[in-house]
């Protein structure tokens, strides 16, 4: 019962590389606020007391790998700033976000219920990330997903 | 054009929450491991290189946090060892590696595409992450999404 993967790299696993950007500490809770509304640096650093620099450093990442862009705005009587927007790339992690939030408020979350959820602008219903396989079921138990070689899979060298 | 999120607090935030487990570095490549039926500390330090100490760590949170949950085997001839098996919550993270899958498959894919896919046991065909919402919609444009304040939203002190 040797498991069949343990003969393929991991060199090219999309999952390694996306995690390299969405796992860095913050990226997460960054694109959180983001998808609050909270696009400038000082409502971040309110709200969620990450180090001045860290947050910095965090948000440079996010536009030098393209999820997030920088548009400049300026308050009567300030200098120039910019605030931070989500690219196309930085709104399809959303779906990202959607499964941790679930994940947390299944086995987290206080008495009193999550403290943000996700609607649909159209109709004001919440959205939940579901798994649906290409002929049409929605997996309701994730023990029915299984992980297999992909079209990109090499064995290792 | 104040965002309203910013007069609450985010101290029961569920997505923060989730990210001091899923966030650390290198959960989800384990979970990844877990579910691609790769169980054994030595399969995984061969596939990822983990340092073995991290690894170890590593796994000894998930389990502290019940995510894993350790399994004796021994080899004929060796001593006993463990091996590590997801558990509902551990199983329940499925659809936040679905949907990182799927974002690093879409923008960080090398030619010949991923080298691991999901698939439906019951029909072998491929499973992704969708959004949908209670209304039956599915949401195929990721902007039609907002982030609001849930039941548990408190004021910032």
């Amino acid at each position: 019962m040797r498991p069949a993967a343990l003969d393929y790299s991991v060199d090219n696993c999309t999952i390694g590389r996306a995690m390299e950007i969405l796992g860095e500490k913050w990226t997460i809770v960054v694109m959180r606020e983001i998808f609050q509304g909270i696009r400038r640096f000082d409502d971040m650093r309110v709200r969620t007391d990450i180090p001045r620099q860290v947050l910095a450093n965090r948000l440079g990442m996010l536009v030098e790998t393209g999820l997030l862009r920088k548009v400049p705005y300026r308050e009567p009587g300030s200098r120039e700033r910019h605030e931070y927007r989500p690219t196309q790339k930085g709104l399809d992690v959303y779906p990202v976000l959607v499964a941790v939030a679930a994940w947390g408020d299944r086995y987290l979350a206080g008495p009193e219920g999550p403290s943000q959820i996700f609607v649909h602008r159209e109709c004001q219903a919440e959205v939940h990330a579901e798994l649906h396989c290409a002929a049409g079921h929605q997996i309701k138990e994730n023990r029915e997903v299984a992980g297999e070689l992909g079209p990109g899979a090499k064995l290792r060298a």
